[in-house]
């Protein structure tokens, strides 16, 4: 941490700051220049946390210098961190397509698209049972009856399934029928709900917030992994920016940035992102470009009708289209998209 | 709703949006201008919330007319309400200033500022027993032992108490303690922790999401309402923009804006809004000039010690200071802080 | 500047580091913690402006310490600028509010204004001549002819004279006509402009760019001022976010800001900030109890037939209200808003 | 354009407007729903841009129907524009690379970066003559001297100079030295530099403003093309948001949109985008994956030497190992890179 001193400072000032700090058992390196005097603290930096320095009188800034977070550095893993579920890895060399519609509206639709997204090639399917909907007059989800539907749907196709969770309340009985749990956008610094998946055994996907930083997602990481969960998938969706012509602004950015900074693996949700299905393909290919470990896709069979996301949502044929657009990227960054040997040309008439 | 279809559009793509709209029994004018093809969808309004119209061939985009608020519109209710709790009034004549530290740290603490926030005349005492901490590692609270603290500062001191709740689990313990409870900025979207608050019979401080919009942030208010809760207080604390020397952006103009679409109060946090003590004195006058029904104070008797926030906390003189300039501006603007009739010249001296 | 290594750096690549910054010319304070090794620089600070050293390997980042303005500061100068023009003084215990049309529409418009301006009592009237606008169809503005006008008006009335220049080129004729140039948010970062009118005699107001940061903004005007001119008038005029309710967020925390930062006046225009005529008026007042020198509101005879800017203009007995209402907040916060002695109760029949 | 008047609005008022729109020779559709009375307004656009309805009483907002841009847009041009220079194609089947330094340093170091370019294979080199610096202290550019060297660069290497503008003063001597005119991201609405650049025979390249919209982007072209100059190229070079980890937030969603919207070449500009060489890489790739027409690379013999943006330049070999990478990239997208002919094995020697 360097404590910045205003400009011209009376030496009584910059006293009480050094009695202060070294009140509290830090080492310091004081600097004078002639513009500034600035103060370097040494010490533990989980007990930095609670000074408030800029309240003392002649603090003009402090700068922290080190990471707030640990257990999701590279610092403290070098390795990537390569999540198993069954024979389905994420973060290694094969990529992950999480494939399926906003919400789960009935066990025909469910079980429909379930075998679209296996015929696609993906081996993960994605459904919401309990739907975070901007208005309480919007449909909510069919709740655990959709759990339901999904583990059915599992079962007659092999696929893992992925869906969110919006409430302590409701953590057990949504880890009693996925593979994977989800913590939505608006929920990334819903601070008991992170507790609460950080205690379950399953992988979470955790998605950035609409207006987080990347050190804030990543803090959002380390309360899951500091719970004891070190299974989290990190997932860009895009952030909230002036831009009104998408519904959010992907910022693919964070793709090499997250993989620099930490070990956990990271998959790009161009359908939220964006908001429209023209946009997805062109996102989709670009995230993996960019160094994705995989995708969230929003598949419906009847866009025009799903209760929710449907003008961003890809028919089927646009989606077995992209699965086959997508492995030839994979394979100039050197990854596979391996489900795709399940797909065939006769894919485009699904 | 509005439908704009793509210019040029193909006669048989138009028709088949129109057999849609009109097989889920909307009533349909269409006009067909020399540049664009528009369709106005007159029917009720919430089933159009499950319509994606964009996911259809030739639709452009699509316009809607009626906000999706009601109960908290104007036009549901055209006069202001006003929150009474005891002798307490909130969106009336009167101004309240809710003051505090941001944390509860200790009894003592608690006890010490309670005396000090009486002093300076406010009639309402924040303090969090929960907190929401970006870093799993820093102070979280006391828990249901500062509830505890906060109780007993309002025995002795006949302030009323205000305090956040994080977790639907904790509303109930949180509402047994305190006269009002508060849902943070990250928890704007927290969906069941809205209903469940929704449930509750004491009066809500919402704060504004830090990238919510204002329609947003009004539906956040609808889904209390809608579950039966109808005393809910707006709080603008700061959006999240660009502009890195400030916590955040206090948006002032939201004051006038939520009068003028809804009958809700709403009040002011600058102290989280600025994250600069610095500030927050020109910003509450300034939100006070700009119609705001009240505001919230972070003050602690000794901010570099604050276990959070200190850099944004008012010593007790500064905050003395305050509340007899803020009687100034509220008397100009036709309203009263009656609190400050307890306030006199020593004030300065505690 | 301090230089923060990467965690675990080669000595060697430290070595190079220091090498380099040696061979040009600085003092270094290296402070090697168990985390990072940090490098403190000390030296001439414009050398530093040129340095690349994140280019460098195992550089993790660098923090500026010292503000890069010098003339705008606070440090150079303690006392507070106060621009005089005439009789009239911007920056002192006199408040200024600088009323008129967006555009220059016609001789008489800009005749009839002139009188409402100065009938409400404020003593500098604003119009454009040369119109920045989004689109090339729009109405440009009058040019020279504008400028006639605008300097009829101030023959007939006294008001002194602010228009807004786009061009190098016609820095010199728009200098000729009026008593203060404009320099308008889209130009904020024209640095060509920003030196010509450097050159000029005439005060400059300098509004905030819609997407700059304070320091971004300083820069401006230290461009101005180092190029010799010390009459600088900065003015916040709303920045983008994501919010669209309001043509742009107003962020009056600049005002105690630039205060704090700088010796230079800072006036608040309400009328581009929210683009809507019902919040100039609270905006105002709240710019004012936030400690703004001044303002600039959009005031027009017939606000529906405005060629630019109609929908927030005030109409005049709105202004001639405002006028009342702002010099009793001015009151509040000891200053005049002297021109409302010209103003009685007659002016609402205006 | 749709007006949609206030609920329950009075039938004087509403009279009122459709009086005054039917004055200036509108067409109307006027539509009295239960919730709101909506009215169509047909007719010529270009009239429509003066009118300000939100002024008249009664009117809630207006909804444009019709983009504003006309020259740019699809509906006028349905094919794609490709831009021709000599034997190089832009907007084609080929990608286009525009590789240099930020600035023109010295004639050495242009014409070895120059080398080093044609060697990579881009056959587009820039650099800076002219720098919009954000200090006054700052290198501000060669000026003249700095053009001739480019000059004298492409007379050696055949490669084509592409440099930036920034007052309509020097536009044509620019324009006497290099192939392509570049318009920077802070003068993207500096119209009298649009109109000026407008009369120039030289293609432009058009930067998205930090903060523009996608319509304000195009708008912007708009005024090139409405003086005249249709060969516009678009580059999308990151815009200003909450992350600060990256200079700016790379849109990359803006390329398809783009191509969607307008007939005209996108490029992207990683390098500013991102701020850091370490990202250009992954980016570049993703630009090309999302449908980019060619990119603008930042390269340096000497990064941490360079007079500005050392910090995301690339060193030679990072360049040539991009240069390969890339061609792997277009060729899934079904493009060219064609330069790349020119490269071999022995380039990472360089």
């Amino acid at each position: 941490m360097i404590v910045v001193m205003e400009h011209g400072v009376h030496q009584e000032k910059l006293e009480k700051v050094v009695d202060f700090l070294k009140s509290r058992g830090f080492s310091l390196h004081i600097s004078q220049g002639i513009e500034r005097t600035i103060i370097g603290v040494l010490g533990d930096k989980t007990q930095k946390e609670n000074l408030a320095l800029e309240a003392l009188d002649g603090v003009e800034k402090v700068v922290a210098i080190i990471t707030p977070y640990k257990l999701a550095s590279r610092e403290f893993r070098n390795t990537d961190t390569v999540i198993k579920i069954g024979d389905v890895t994420i973060g290694g060399q094969e990529l992950q397509v999480m494939a399926g519609p906003c919400a789960v509206e009935s066990r025909e639709q469910i079980l429909e698209t379930a075998e679209i997204i296996k015929k696609g090639g993906a081996k993960i399917m994605r459904g919401g049972a309990y739907k975070p909907r901007t208005s309480p007059y919007a449909f909510q989800g069919l709740e655990e009856k959709g759990l339901e539907y999904l583990a059915e749907a599992r079962e007659k196709t092999g696929l893992l399934i992925v869906s969110e969770v919006m409430d302590t309340r409701s953590v057990e009985v949504v880890a009693n029928y996925v593979d994977i749990l989800q913590v939505g956008a608006r929920n990334m610094q819903n601070f008991p709900l992170l507790k609460e998946v950080g205690k379950s055994s399953k992988p979470i996907v955790l998605k950035r917030g609409l207006s987080a930083t990347i050190e804030e997602w990543i803090m959002a990481a380390e309360y899951i992994l500091a719970a004891g969960n070190h299974q989290v998938i990190l997932c860009e969706r895009g952030i909230r920016t002036f831009e009104t012509y998408t519904r959010n602004t992907l910022d693919l950015s964070v793709v090499p940035i997250i993989k620099h900074l930490t070990h956990l693996p990271i998959i790009v949700d161009p359908s939220h992102a964006t908001g429209k299905w023209r946009l997805v393909n062109p996102m989709a290919k670009a995230a993996i470009a960019a160094g994705a470990d995989g995708l969230i896709i929003e598949v419906h069979p009847d866009p025009k009708e799903a209760l929710c996301d449907g003008p961003q949502s890809l028919m089927p044929e646009k989606y077995f289209q992209l699965m086959g657009e997508l492995e030839q990227v994979a394979n100039v960054m050197g990854r596979t998209l391996q489900g795709t040997l399940h797909f065939d040309k006769t894919g485009t008439e699904g």
